[in-house]
């Protein structure tokens, strides 16, 4: 089924250890549709300024992303320059530009209205809701954000969380956001908010599944899939986004949304997270096949199962 | 198989957020014993004073856990002062009292000598080579150290990383003893040193095995246990030797040595340190069953499998 998504598209120039990259095709909806684009048909909802190209365009024409949700507008598109060279694990942001993401008011196409998979990716919670109560009909709705819309846009965000089946978010933004520094308790409280799964990541460390309690279940409460270990990470930007849409995308390609097609959709999440860091900004996702991404998720399974 | 440990018998007075807890039984290898005391027969060598009583005695003969190597000496026994309070992840050394161990001198007693399993817990290097050249018909030798090693002793720690099998330590140590971030690198590096496997624990996120690469073999080079998602960590002490004793004990449990085994030791490693950090010191350990671990065993498997 398809998968709309509403988010950035961005330039990002990026320092890491790695060497430096201008200018790479960047932001959380496109890392997000790309991901996702390996395992179903995905439509953006985004804006871009003009130096928005033809070829920009074609890495989503080649990825089959219905672009009709793309408003392009006067001026230059969302900018984000930021280093690793101090930490691998959190960027130092050096400067943003939002440009024409600043007056961005997402439009639904018509064509987008019957997708019944929605992931509000992270920008303002207050557009977050508007793309929300404008697709009543979706049937899963996941969505991410971070510290900033946590600490300073709470209600709003509060709003969000109440029409989410699905909110994936990081270590630092659960326990932010329960108040609790325990991750289980922190889970639990974050599911109260909304939404009746929790997926947590944890960067390299993997990503932690939790889902509201089944009477009698307990077991299964909560899955766990390991990052990838890689020798080298490139850029760690869009880690995280890469990994909603491996997930996300995942599970709109299954009939029936059983325990076992979500416990698949984290390691194809990881599994797409892991592809994108190895190299700067959306390369390796512009470049990658099925084929690596099931051979991958063999050596999940390897990594991580007893027999 | 039977294990001899050489490490540390102490007293920890404790303070976390869960309470404080006067004088538990501790010390690397009390943890290690009675953790590897659900799976094989445990010697161990250690020093003590006056203070340890029939009550502690008691705690070591409940497990069967052979103490003709524990060697009393005139005065009391090392303590540790340490509060979680601050950062539950890492505890700050409020008062350290090496008492006997300060001149302790480990002395193999010859009922030990066929011990076919030797594991150096987190001692001063020189002690645990001289332990290790003791015990030249050890067929399988694991060790742990710590930071202050690393960074004061280095030389007598690569003398003994030369003698090992098996090194466990955590992420930290890992990075500082290779002096590179990336981990998998840095394993690579540390195995360079000497041990053919290399166990990283990282706390809250579990543990990942390393070994050195066989040819063709690439997926298997690594394993990956989590830890399990506790709703509340009453004292992290000596989760890491926990793990240890869980992970070695049950390596000499097992007749023959597969790849296979080394999985489920993993598993069991994480098993044991998730049982320690429930209650303060040794308490848990002190109470627990085979029954309870192996139910946990299972979860651990739900937690992580796909079917």
């Amino acid at each position: 089924m398809a998968i709309t998504v509403v988010g950035s598209v961005a330039f990002d120039t990026v320092e890491t250890p790695a060497g430096r990259k201008e200018r790479c095709l960047a932001g959380a909806a496109t890392y997000f549709s790309l991901a996702a684009s390996f395992f179903t048909d995905v439509r953006i909802i985004a804006v871009v300024g003009e130096d928005f190209g033809p070829a920009e365009q074609a890495v989503f024409d080649a990825h089959r992303i219905d672009t009709a949700g793309i408003q392009h507008a006067e001026g230059k598109t969302f900018f984000w320059q930021g280093s690793y060279l101090e930490n691998l694990n959190e960027a130092k942001t050096l400067r943003t530009d939002l440009n024409v993401f600043a007056g961005f008011e997402p439009k639904i196409p018509d064509a987008y209205r019957d997708s019944d998979f929605l992931f509000l990716a992270n920008i303002d919670p207050v557009l977050q809701r508007r793309v929300r109560e404008a697709t009543p009909n979706a049937k899963l709705v996941a969505g991410d954000t971070m510290n900033y819309w946590i600490k300073d846009h709470k209600p709003a965000l509060l709003e969000v969380l109440k029409g989410l089946d699905i909110l994936l978010i990081n270590d630092t933004e659960a326990r932010m956001l329960a108040g609790n520094s325990n991750l289980v308790q922190a889970a639990r409280a974050v599911m109260e908010m909304g939404p009746r799964m929790l997926v947590v990541k944890h960067g390299e460390y993997g990503a932690t599944l939790f889902h509201k309690a089944i009477p009698d279940a307990q077991e299964s409460r909560t899955f766990k899939t390991p990052a990838f270990p890689l020798e080298q990470v490139t850029d760690p930007t869009g880690a995280g986004d890469s990994f909603a849409g491996g997930f996300f995308g995942y599970l709109a390609s299954q009939r029936d949304l059983t325990p076992g097609v979500f416990r698949r959709a984290m390691f194809y999440g990881s599994v797409m997270g892991s592809f994108t860091v190895e190299r700067f900004g959306t390369e390796r996702l512009q470049q990658l096949t099925r084929e690596e991404i099931d051979h991958r998720f063999q050596l999940f399974r390897e990594l991580t199962h007893l027999d």
